[in-house]
C-alpha cells in the first residue's frame, strides 16, 4: 500500500516493534512445554539469544558464559581485544572519561592496529574454556583475517557492516569483498548482514549465507539514522526478510535463520521479533548491564571510534545483575530485563506456541505504545511522583 | 481491515481508552436520570464498579465498605490475606522497603503458604459485617480451594490468571483446570479471565462464566507488555468480546456481562470502557488512593511476587481522599479521580444515555490525546509553569 | 470512513487543531489589505475574537475595554461579579491560596446566591461606559434571570453549557428551558451553546440562536475529557457544524456564525478555526495572561465550583503585557500569544485571504505537530539546553 | 487521497522530515565514490549545502570560508551586517541580553536604516578575499537594491519571503515587486522562495528563478507556525515542489534546482531532503553552533526583529567546533551534527547512489520517530539515567 509522500514520492509505512503487540489466541501453554530450541550454522542452542560483537559486551569470559548457559556470543575482531594484549586498562580507561572526552579517545584506542596473533589467542582461549567461538568481522577485515579465524579454530563467523549488499561497488585501487566467494572459501559457517529488505536477504542466503543479520539503525547505543538518514523499523525488516528466508528455504530446501538485531531492551521485545518472523536475536545492551560485561556499565557503538564520522554513542547502562539473572532468571526486576528466556517461555506459554516456529506465526495487533497523556501519567505514578 | 507490517504478516490497528473520545448526540439528560444498574452473577448493584482483587486494593474492610456503597470489590485468596493471620505488620513492612529490596520482598513474604482456614475466615469475616464475599484465584488456586470457598458462603468467585484459554496444554504430571468443569461444580457463579478475543470470549461463555473479564496489559502495576510482549489495548479489546457477549446472548438468551480490568484511571476512561460495549469496571489503582485501602499509599501487581519472572510493579499512588469521595463524591479533586459514579452519571446525561445499554451505544470518535507541542504548553501551564 | 475499533464498534477520526496546518496558496497578499469584520447578532466588529465568560477573564472592565477595541467580553452571570458587590476581595483569595485548597474555597465561594440588582448593575457599568454588554448564563440561570438581563439593557445573551441539546430530559419536578421558545420570548440575540455536531448544530439554529458555539472538552482550564471521557477535537467539530451552517443558511437565508471555543492560545491557533470554518474564535486562557484580566495571574474553568464533581482546574498563566499587546500587538513576545489580530492579518495576507469568508476556504493539511525525537531536540535547544 | 477532517473540509496527510527513513537498496558504494556536485544559476559548488541568510549564521568571513570548502553562504541585506559599519560590538550585546529583553532589543536594534553603501562594502569584501558572493533580501528591499547588489558584483541574489507567490495584492499606494520583471532585469541569477507548492513553484521558475527554495514554518528559530497556523511538512513540500521542477524540466530542457530550507539539524536530514527530490539544503542552526559563526553561540530568526509581530527566536546552540570539522569533518561528536558532508557521501554509499540524481531517487519509507514508551527508556540510558 504505497501512500503519497508528495506528487514525486511514494512511500510504504513501515512499523517498529514499539508499535506492535502480540494477541493471546484460543490456546495457551506451561511455559515448561515452550520449546526455545533454534539452530545457527550446524550449531543447536537452547536459547535464541545472541550477544553482540561488541567490545562492551563480549570478550572471552562472556563469551565463554553465554555458550555455557544455552546461548552464543560474538566476538568482535576489530575492536579492543584483538588491539590489545591486556584489554584491561583500555576498558578501565573508556569507563573513566566523560562524555565530552569519549569520542576523542575511541578515535585515538582504534587507532591502535589490530595484530593477527591477538585473533588467533582470542579464539583459542574461547575454545580452551569450552566456549563456542563466534567471531565478527566487517567485510574488508573478514577478507583479511578470514583464513586466520578459520585455522584458529572458530565455529561461526559474523560479516557484519551497518549495511551490506552482495553489489558492491569501490574505487579502481580496492577489490571488495566477493561475499558468495568468501562464504565458498570459509570451512565455517558464515553469517551476513546487515540487511533489511527481501530482495537483500535472498542474495544474501544465494551467497551463502548460514543466517542473515536483519536490521539497520534501531540499537540503542547506534546513531545512524540520525548522522545518516537510513534505517527501517524493525517489525516491518523482520517480517519482510523472513518471507525472503521461507521462499528460499521452499525453493531449496535450505533453512537460513533470520536474526533481528539492534535496538532490543526487554523480554517483550525479544518475543515480539521472534512474532514478526525472526528465529533468533542479537542484542547489546541488556547484557552490557550484566556484572560480568566488559563495559563496566558503560556501552558503545561499533561506528563510535570512526575516525570521521562516528556514528555511535557511548550510554551509561549500569549494572542490574549477573549474566545468570538476565539470561535465565530468577529475575530481581520486574520491568522485563532480567530472566529473557523465562520471559520468552512465558509469552509463548501465554500465546500457545510450542516452537518457535509457532511463535513466529502468533497474531500480532499494531498498538502503538505512544506516550499519550493518560500515559504520563501512569510513568509520574510509576515513579512516585502521584498527588 | 489488515494491515501489512511486512511480507510475511500482516496485523490489524487496534485502539486504546486514550486514543477515543464520547460525541455527545442530539439529546442531553438530567443526570438524576441516568440509571447505572447491572447485574453480575445473580447479584444486583447500583454501581458497575468493581475493585481489583489486589493486595493494595481489597481487605475484608474494603470489600464491606465497597458493599455498602453500592459497588464491589474482590478478595485475592492467594495474597497477603490468605498467608498471615495478622496481614497489618505484613502491609506494614511493604510500604517501608525501597524500591530496590521491593521485589526481592515480594517474593520472600509470598514464598509463605496460603492457608485454608484464612480463606474460609476472611470470608465469614466480610459475610458477617453485611458483605458481599466475592474472591479470587488463579486456575490452579482455584481447583485446589474452590470447594472451601463454597462452602465458607462466599457469593462469587472470580478465576483470574493474566491470560485464560479453555484449551490449555500442561505437562502430564499436572492436571489442568477444566473450566467448563469447574463452572459446573460451583454452587456459585464464577467469573472468569482474562482474556482479550471474541473466540475466547465466547468460549469462556459456553464454559459457563458468569461474567468474563476482558483486559491483558494495560494495568498501571501491570508490566505484562514489556516483560512479555502481550497485550491488546483496552477499547479494541472490550468492543471484540463485547460483540461475543451479544451473539451468545442472541443465541442462547444469556446475557454475560463483559468486565473492562486494567489500566482506567479516571471517571472518563470508565465511562468510554463502557461506550466501548463493557458492562461494568473493574479498577485497580483509583481505590488504591483511598485512605482505607490497605497498601498504604502504595499499589502493587499481583504478579510481582513470582519467583523467577516479577512483571508487576509498585507504584506510590499516595492517599487523595476516602472512599466514599472517590466512589460517590463529593469530589475534592476536580481531576477526574474523586466521585468515579457522579462522572459515569454526568457523562450519560451530556451523551442522553439513559442506562447502561444506551451508554454502550453512544458515539465514540478517534482522537489521540498524544502528547502534541500544544498540549505540553497546556500541560506546562497547568504546572504553574506558564511566563 | 468508519474505522472499525473491535467488532461492536466503528468510529471516524478526529482531528484536532494541533494536527493541521494552512497551506499557502498562488496568492498572497499585504495583511494591510485582510479584512478582518464579522457580525454576531446586530453587531458588527473588526476582531472575530471573543473572551470567554470566566471569572479570570471579564469583568466590567475588561468588557468595556474589548469593545473599544473592536472585540467583546461576555460576563458570567453566576461567578464572582454577580454573588459579592465588591468582587476584589474574593478574586486576590482565590489568587492566594495553594493547589490544594482551591478546589474546596471554589466549592464554598460559589455557594454564595446569585444577586438579581447585582446582574442589573453590571450589565449597566458596562453600558454606562460605552461597552457591548455581552453576558452568558447557563440554561438554568438563563430561564430565570433573562427577563432581567433583557431589561437591564444587555446586547447579546449566551446560553452556554459543556453540552446542549434542544432535546433535554428533566425529572418530572424540573420543567427544562425550551431553548427555542426562550430565543423567542428574548428581545435581544440569544447565542446558545457548546455542541461539536452537525445535527445539534442545525437544531439550535433551528431554535433561533443568533451563532452557536462550538467545543467540548478542549480548554486549558477544562477537564471534561478526563472526567467524564467527552469531547470532539476542534478542526473536525468546527468543520461539522460550519457545514450545518452553510446547509441552514442556504435553505433559509439565515447565515449564523458559529464560534470555536476552548483550547485555543496562540494565533496561529485562531487562524486555523478559522481555516475549518469558524466564524469568530472564543478564548480564555489568552486574556487571562493580561494585565487587566481580574483572575490576577490565574486563570480556572466554570465547571471548578461544582459542589459535587468539579471538573475545571485552575492554571497560574502569570501576565505577559496589556490587552491591547495581546489583542492589536505591537507584540513583545514571539510565541504567538501577543498581537492576535495582527497575527490573523498577517496569516490571511500569506495565504492570500481577503477576508474571513475567504478565509474559510484557505487549503489545510494534516501535519501532526507530534513530539518527535526531532522536535524535543529543538524544544531542548530552545530552551537553551543545546549542548 | 483525501482525508475527511469534517463535512466542510477535507485535507491531505503531508509528512515531514522526522516521519521517514531511507531503505538500502540491493546495491551499495564506497562513500568515495559518492559524487555530491550540484550546481546552481551558473555556480558549480561540490557540496550541495547552503548557510541561510540570518545573522547569526553568515558575516563576510564565513561566506569566504563557505565559499573555499566548496558550499555557500548567503549574506542577509537587512541584517546587522548592512545596519551597522562595525557590528561586532552589536552581535555582542544581542548575545548578552536576557531572554525577555530580547525581541525588544531586535525591534530596537533593526530600527537602525539599511545603508547602501554597506552593501557595496559587503558585497566587495566578499569577493576580494574570494568568496563567492551570494545575498538575500525580502521582495521590497530588492526592488530597492537589486540594481546596486549586480553593480556591486555579486554574483547570486536570493529574493526570500516567509511566503513568495507571484501574484501578491499590495495596497494601491504600494507597487508590489514583479518577481518576473525583476528576474530579467538582474544581470545576475536570482534565487525565488520560499514556497511549498508545486503551483508556486512552476511559477517562480516560469519567472525566471535560477533556483527556488522550499519550506515555510519548520525553523528552528522559526515560530510562524505557533504564530501564523502557516506550514507545510517537508518531506511533502519538497517532493511537490521537485516534481514541479521535474516537469518544468521535461517542458522547457532547464534544470532550476529546489532547495530545501529551514528545520534540517543532522546529516540525516540532509540526505532525507535530498532523497524526497530536493537539490541542495539551506540550513542555520547547524552553522550556527561554529567557532566562527556571528551569533556568537546563539542563533535567531530574521522575522523576529519586526516591530508589530516578531515571530522568530532566540535560541542557545552552543559551540561545538569549527566550520570545517562541522561541515566537512573530522567529526568529533557522533551525534549527525559535525561533517555534514560526510554523513551524505557515506549514506549514499550505503544506498548506492553515485549522485544527486540518484540520491533523489532512493527508496523513502514512513517511519515515525515518535517518542515511544521504548524511545524514551533509550533517551534515558543515553543521558546516563539507566538503573
Amino acid at each position: 500500500m504505497d501512500i503519497q509522500i508528495g506528487r514525486g514520492k511514494t512511500a510504504r509505512r513501515a512499523y517498529g516493534i514499539d508499535e506492535i503487540a502480540l494477541v493471546p489466541s484460543g490456546r495457551t501453554l506451561d511455559p515448561s512445554l515452550a520449546d526455545t530450541k533454534w539452530r545457527i550454522g550446524n550449531i543447536e542452542r537452547e536459547i535464541p539469544i545472541i550477544a553482540s560483537a561488541m567490545d562492551s559486551v563480549v570478550d572471552v569470559r562472556m563469551a565463554v558464559r553465554l555458550s555455557q548457559l544455552g546461548a552464543l556470543g560474538v566476538l568482535n575482531l576489530e575492536g579492543i581485544q584483538t588491539r590489545y594484549a591486556d584489554p584491561e586498562p583500555i576498558l578501565n580507561k573508556i569507563a573513566s572519561v566523560g562524555k565530552d572526552e569519549f569520542v576523542s579517545l575511541m578515535q585515538q584506542l582504534y587507532a591502535e592496529p589490530i595484530k593477527q596473533e591477538l585473533i588467533e589467542q582470542r579464539i583459542q582461549e574461547i575454545k580452551q574454556q569450552g566456549g563456542i567461538a563466534a567471531v565478527s568481522a566487517t567485510p574488508a577485515a573478514a577478507s583479511k583475517y578470514g583464513a586466520v579465524v578459520a585455522q584458529a579454530g572458530a565455529d561461526l563467523f559474523f560479516v557484519q557492516a551497518t549495511v551490506v549488499s552482495t553489489a558492491h561497488l569501490s574505487p579502481e585501487s580496492i577489490v571488495p569483498l566477493d561475499l558468495a566467494e568468501f562464504c565458498r572459501s570459509m570451512p565455517i559457517p558464515v553469517v551476513l548482514g546487515n540487511c533489511v529488505t527481501y530482495e537483500v536477504t535472498l542474495n544474501l542466503m544465494k551467497a551463502g549465507a548460514a543466517a542473515v543479520m536483519v536490521g539497520i539503525g534501531p540499537g540503542a547505543a547506534c546513531t545512524s539514522r540520525g548522522v545518516l538518514g537510513v534505517g527501517v523499523p524493525q517489525a516491518s525488516a523482520i517480517a519482510d526478510c523472513a518471507a525472503a528466508r521461507d521462499d528460499y528455504h521452499q525453493e531449496t530446501g535450505n533453512y537460513v535463520p533470520v536474526i533481528a538485531d539492534g535496538g532490543l531492551i526487554t523480554g517483550g521485545d525479544i518475543c515480539k521479533c521472534i512474532a514478526c518472523g525472526a528465529d533468533g536475536v542479537m542484542i547489546g545492551s541488556p547484557f552490557a548491564r550484566c556484572a560480568e560485561a566488559p563495559g563496566r556499565r558503560y556501552h558503545w557503538g561499533m561506528a563510535t571510534p570512526s575516525p570521521v564520522l562516528p556514528r555511535g554513542t557511548r550510554i551509561s547502562v549500569g549494572t542490574t545483575g549477573t549474566l545468570e539473572q538476565i539470561l535465565t532468571g530468577p529475575a530481581a526486576l520486574d520491568d522485563g530485563t532480567h530472566n529473557l528466556l523465562g520471559a520468552l517461555k512465558t509469552s509463548m506459554g501465554t500465546l500457545g506456541a510450542k516452537n518457535i516456529k509457532e511463535m513466529q506465526q502468533v497474531e500480532v495487533v499494531i498498538a502503538p505504545s505512544l506516550l499519550t497523556e493518560g500515559k504520563v501519567y501512569q510513568k509520574a505514578q510509576q515513579l512516585g511522583m502521584g498527588k
